[in-house]
């Protein structure tokens, strides 16, 4: 099979080639990346909504329960779980059962784990380029799914057109972090498991922090929701779904689409040639005598780090050809 | 003030010129640099302790708690805050009371917060820094403070030579993630608010957890202690003041301190040499308008994001100069 009927499979809904295309990008292969870029002028045209929240809220669930609301519209849907909770990537360890199981024989459904591992930024990299096969692929609606407390996951998420916050009631945790300001303010926010006796005080609770944030007017035109739902019943899915469609069109309306889109590819475009970058540099020390002397002399504190890193810029510098090499890579 | 009077001072353990060289860091000013550079070969005294686990499980309380027991001792401690939902940092905005001020005027302790916001990698950079100025005034131990889900946070921590993960009874949110692998295995676990119902179930979850991950033996030679405290009142203090004195012996007899050292400061001037490189590229292109030009492309699906990249990389490298200023900056 030649690179270019994988694209072209892909191009027309392929799943195998769809999987085999996301294991390329996931393992960093050149075919992959160049795969990316076939296929790319074709990209833009799916529904990019991004779930975020911290694990045991119920975000697996609620997705099979959009899943279910958006196939009965009709529509394909494509579903990338980023969280390495999510019963998608560890499930026999956790004990979890796999809440999508009505969905695996639906074509029109493709789900896709990614585990959270590797090198920092590389995860990133990768579940981007996923999400632009699965657009490519022509999923209507892309649904990523992370735990989304840390910076990585949050550059995953920041890259959806709709941002979805997901919590549940009694979980100090959670909405700790959302007052913290760990968490960027969502476009829409879920209380799920909302059959709790505390479900009430947590609305006002959040009310509160964005309040305080000065969140709870409008934002550019756009007032954050909180939906109450119960996924494992269905219970306020509808509501939900109404809500992200508003959220779409809202943004559709306002052109902020083109300025979200833009404002992250270009943090994609940066955060790519940076890990290239960073990637040639520890290709370039990995068997190098000179940088385990520099190490040494800051083990034994002669040498500070930040001195022991200007030195290792600057032999790069001349070594001359190692930028340009950088490109190629 | 030149800044060799203010590495004097605080080589003295001067507090006020402590708080200043913070800053300086935390500013990111070429002068904080210099002064790490000059101070750096006094560093490497200190016992630092890094405290990781979600908000609201009573981090602060618990190092309030030990850092009364070492002020008894008779030893100096540092506390560097990186938690944004600290007391410390955002006490009146959460409500919470500030437990550490039976602390505020104790000279043998010293406080800082620094909030976790700015570019990726910046904090941390800065972070460590602090932590090497704690270390060359004088501070005999150091305990640094994080919301330990991200990344970021996690890399800070990683850089202590004591591991303490901090949870509570009944918070499913904590176990999960320590299940799911998103949090490194610490060297000590602690379970706080320990006057819980809960508290047995979830020593055994944990230790079934650590059983699953094959961590519940010995791992070179050391076993993982679950202690748990109540920090509110002081139960459970000396227990763990004694496992980390434990824990300090095994390292250092073990030549185990060395290792993890040497391999934190790898990974240190890696960074600091990643963010250098990024910093660069995001100057070099904040006006430029030939990248301007390729993001518009990008924007309308004509050019690839990692195509995009490349062609970056690739104007650097030809403008020749370019990777020798990095080294300099």
């Amino acid at each position: 099979m030649t690179e270019s009927t994988l694209a072209q499979r892909l191009l027309a809904g392929d799943r195998r080639a769809l999987a085999r295309a996301i294991t390329l990008v996931e393992d960093d292969r050149p075919e992959g990346w160049e795969l990316v870029r076939e296929i790319y002028p074709h990209t833009g045209g799916a529904a990019v909504y991004g779930f975020t929240g911290p694990p045991g809220v119920g975000k697996s669930t609620l997705i099979g329960a959009l899943t279910k609301a958006r196939r009965q519209q009709g529509r394909t849907v494509g579903v990338l779980s980023i969280d390495p909770s999510s019963p998608f990537t560890h499930g026999a360890l956790l004990g979890d059962r796999i809440r999508l199981t009505e969905h695996f024989l639906d074509e029109g459904v493709f789900i896709r784990s990614m585990a959270n591992r590797g090198a920092l930024g590389g995860l990133s990299e990768a579940a981007l380029q996923a999400a632009l096969l699965l657009d490519a692929a022509g999923r209507q609606e892309v649904f990523v799914e992370t735990v989304g407390v840390g910076q990585a996951e949050i550059d995953i998420i920041d890259h959806a057109d709709t941002i979805v916050l997901v919590l549940m009631p009694g979980s100090g945790d959670s909405i700790q972090a959302l007052k913290a300001g760990v968490m960027e303010i969502p476009d829409v926010i879920v209380i799920n498991k909302a059959d709790h006796p505390l479900t009430d005080t947590m609305v006002r609770e959040i009310r509160g922090v964005l309040s305080l944030a000065n969140l709870d007017g409008e934002r550019a035109g756009w007032r954050v929701p909180i939906i109450k739902t119960e996924a494992a019943n269905g219970r306020g899915i509808d509501e939900l779904v109404g809500k992200l469609d508003e959220h779409r069109e809202h943004i559709n309306r306002e052109g902020e689409i083109d300025a979200r889109r833009r404002r992250n590819l270009r943090s994609e475009v940066l955060a790519i040639a940076t890990a290239r970058m960073r990637r040639r540099l520890e290709e370039e020390i990995a068997e190098d005598t000179e940088f385990q002397r520099l190490l040494d002399e800051v083990v034994h504190r002669r040498l500070d780090p930040a001195s022991a890193a200007t030195a290792l810029l600057q032999r790069g510098a001349q070594s001359g050809a190692a930028r340009h090499d950088l490109s190629a890579s």
